[in-house]
């Protein structure tokens, strides 16, 4: 099979980065094309990343000497997938969908629109429904799919095979990595020695993305889910991996191994061989002082949640701390998962 | 007037370090006692601490040559602050009651026991009227006073103006310091670029204390609070400042401006010159992003509670953050302030 | 005494502050004006500062409410300090002295110009004396005054006393806190779990600085030292102070305890009453593992430089660590310092 | 080919941890024996190590169910690697080596003793010619290898390229990771914001160490490198990977690229085949920030030494900075590589 061209919209910046990474060797796609800011129009992509390539590992030889293209529809690929900062994605999205593009977007912009699914494939894959009619509604010859927010995305996927137990309550304190605000991001000065109790916007897209993505497809929208949702988002001083204290009310009152049994069987996508799919999309830890961030962000190559701590709550019913990376299942990861998965269901034939 | 001679027991820890510190220049109490374990017998107390000393001033001059006792009854002093390790705290903090002091412990040994006293002067200064029917209980000369954990303490500091808004429930996560620990506590490679989310027994502590200090007494003992309390603790990579996200549900159903005015107007200890009261026990901050322990945890000289980011729960009715000095206010500040409160009350004459 | 009128030029970065910080209250000196950039002009300085004071106290009572002018040379004042940015300083200071302000500057422009002082009080006091001549020079009826960078200022006080025992060679590796870089300054993401082996243009500055402080006041200019000095910075995930390893070559070839004495012995300012001197200027540690910043920076208000681990070198003579609060005696501290030595000296007349 | 069976002693602490995780797949090496403390006897391996694993990946499926033995001379292999704690290394690995095994030892007990190779494979690897003296002295069967401290080896693998240069001096500061101190270690309250100017006995060993290694084989024994070093060493609160300022007299007095060249052609190993041979093992950085711990401590699987910023030094000839990782490279994977080259020479035969 003749690989997918992809190309990656704001391809400098640190999810920019991730996606550079997680093309290295895909099975299905082949990097063709990087587009970013005007700043780096023309110059070779190491070049242009220069000292911002914050990943471990260095730049794929494949990238390094690709030349950075503008963020206009005329890129040499059928899938862009797009990193791009919120204050520009809105247009540069639709001009890339309307001109015939698939757009698997991490960005913001369009994630609560009707006709635009917000997609996790293990948990609501179904919403890809809504491809055809966003296309009809717009008059477009491409289409946007889009992912969750960081935090939001290990959240929902804890919280999805609980919705057949009753879910009907959610409490969420996060405890979030700087890598979630970008580079340069969070200054040294105001992190070290300290927690800033406050990431602007966070908590509004955690309650209002969770409803989306657990709702069900309805026939023009999805209609969101009865769940009441309160977050409150932390930052902390941690590089890579969101740790998120969560306490649910099920009204299903199922015990307390029915819950941890949940997490375990939970597995929608196995056997349809989505490269990116972890074998086990939630790793349920025994242990009293797991998940932790350094230990467990990389288990399934950063693509699993990882849950633990399992256990009553003296207010709502139960309470678990879940745990994933940030930038790779939660952001570029969660992307091309989510472009494997239209292709693997005929949308990038 | 005379000052009261002191001592303090468990002296060259993170806590007893505190004591000392605080002990320097107080108006009433005078530090005429260190007390340690066996390896420190005999020592002056700043060779005995040696580099284990860790707060950034260096050891007041008064303690520095004084002779490091046994954890015995026959200290010169009439009152003593107990930092000691709960291993050994139980049997010699009852020794000194028995045998006359009066003990202001912060270990856990005896705080949850009916006729001790679990006090925050702001909060149930009512309790201490325990200390008769204990001394005749058990037979004791002297008598036993404990303040709870550091976590618990900030958090009822904030809950108790909320009671009579009709407190029901109660939902808090943790964000722990590193000195709650005590030294060497945490290891650096447990911490650096991580979050543990778990603190041995400390969700226990904060789950049952709570509910003694928010309870009426009784004639024998305190009737815990009809209050539903889940704690989820977790540590962080900050020296000093516990940092808490709470959500509450408040059967009164009042405003938000209610509950601020509420936190604002809370000052039980205005007028009674307690040299350690702050002269605001709860501060309200406007600004989006406080309290931060590294901005906020020295306010009222690490005696206050910080509260920030007060706004509507879609679970329960509000949230909101507060935070705290956890071995001042929440460890030796609040033993002082208790022992404060004895003497203005008559128990040290 | 009528208090001199001063004010400060850049008041709301990382140094400006200090400069409010350090004047409240200051003896001698009153703060009347506060300017900065174009952004601040006409608001109060509370909120021209904001979330930005990154100080742990709060922001003095009596500066909150005064409006922030320009940085023009039309302020009620005598003096000027400047915490300027680098690349607006050279003119503004300029400005401010050809109209007949006195300016300590802790900006680096014109350090090294030959007619202006690079001044720490008690290395080369002398060198005050270039004053005349620069102003006769440029026709100014006012003049600037210089302190040099923070890491060049506790090197070279620890050089001091170590010039008549014959220093010849200096090699310094030093591990520089965040706030050195101001704010924002230092991205998280480039110093958690890491050490950043470069500072652009700070190893020029400290071996060049260097030799004009221990230089001899010539005719019309500074000689410079006959001294070698080597320099290589690194950032490290320090909030303040910073730590240099320093071996020296003593032509004099002292035994140890000479070395030792000499440093203690060092204290030129003794009885000269100038507010911000430390009374020790150098404090000798003999602790095997002192001096720390966490531990050490704030001694003598955060004037001193601590010196420990004085011991032989193999390659050159001797070798010892030097640590020092880099905003407040490295860079505020330090033009405080040296306005209150142009007072005493008779230039603010 | 048969695998070589091998043992681990001391295999519980974070040096044995890497052991066990560097001979997954060995492909001349298979772990049949892993041996610890007393404590540890008759566990399973995992259950041994439990929360004191500290590397990122999960402990290897083969040694999870290994039974821990004692450290004693009746293990099944040829071959231990010693990562014992140096207070009970010393007649433990002599009991195996007078037992007939191979002891390829990381522990400092025998580095310094006339007849026992202190080996870097890239540097002196004709000192394995000590080994039948060795043998012969203490009528043995095995024999003991010795790899260097961590600190020193990176710092010796920069300096052998520079011996022909006509090295005479060396100046190095280090900043060391908190891995370095094992596990607790380091307690948090000591690093995090700070820097600890001490490590207790390192100076020495790389002062010491770093003549034999460079020094050349005689009859009986080695005779220490005509070179003075000096050494200060720190540690800083980073989690893997030694950075370390060096400054080098050369009586050649090359140019800087002649300096920059030798790092770059040095590769004594190239062809040999062994397995955990870097590619490369110095690493010249051109950019101006480089080598950072973070970014480079993993390059060539962490077995190589990085070398940046080398440049004019105003003191002695030139500096530079190099950085490696200290329990890959300058730990387990030495004494890895150590045995790779016995197995290559014959010694395991």
């Amino acid at each position: 099979m003749d690989k997918i061209k992809v190309g990656v919209l704001g391809a400098t910046g640190m999810v920019g980065q991730r996606f550079v990474q997680l093309l290295q060797g895909h099975p299905w796609f082949e990097l063709t094309e990087v587009a970013a800011s005007e700043r780096s129009f023309g110059k070779r992509y190491a070049e242009a990343v220069g000292g911002r390539w914050k990943l471990s590992a260095d730049i794929p030889e494949a990238a390094r000497a690709m030349v950075v293209k503008e963020c206009a529809p005329n890129l040499d690929c059928r899938l862009v997938f797009s990193a791009l900062d919120a204050d520009v994605a809105g247009p540069i999205e639709q001009a890339f969908a309307a001109a015939g593009y698939a757009v698997s977007s991490n960005s913001r912009n369009h994630r609560m629109e009707p006709d635009v699914p917000l997609l996790i494939p293990e948990v609501n894959a179904d919403h890809l429904a809504l491809v055809p009619l966003q296309k009809k509604n717009r008059g477009w010859k491409g289409f946007i799919v889009t992912n969750p927010n960081c935090s939001t995305i290990h959240l929902v996927l804890a919280l999805k095979p609980l919705q057949r137990l009753g879910l009907s309550e959610v409490m969420v304190v996060t405890m979030q990595a700087l890598s979630g605000a970008g580079y340069p991001g969070v200054a040294s000065l105001d992190i070290l020695d300290n927690v800033v109790p406050y990431i602007g916007g966070e908590e509004e897209k955690v309650e209002r993305e969770t409803l989306k993505l657990l709702g069900a497809l309805g026939e023009s929208s999805v209609r969101n889910a009865s769940v009441k949702v309160s977050a409150q988002c932390n930052r902390v001083n941690v590089n890579d991996g969101h740790t998120e204290a969560v306490s649910v009310r099920l009204d299903a009152k199922p015990g307390l191994e029915d819950v941890k049994q949940a997490f375990r069987a939970f597995n929608p996508l196995r056997g349809l061989g989505l490269p990116s799919a972890p074998s086990q999309p939630i790793i349920v830890r025994e242990e009293p002082d797991r998940p932790q961030p350094k230990m467990d962000r990389m288990l399934e190559r950063g693509m699993a949640s990882v849950v633990g701590r399992v256990r009553p709550c003296p207010v709502l019913d139960y309470k678990f701390v879940v745990l994933g990376h940030n930038t790779i299942r939660g952001a570029a990861g969660a992307a091309m998962l989510n472009a494997e998965l239209m292709k693997q269901q005929g949308y990038l034939d």
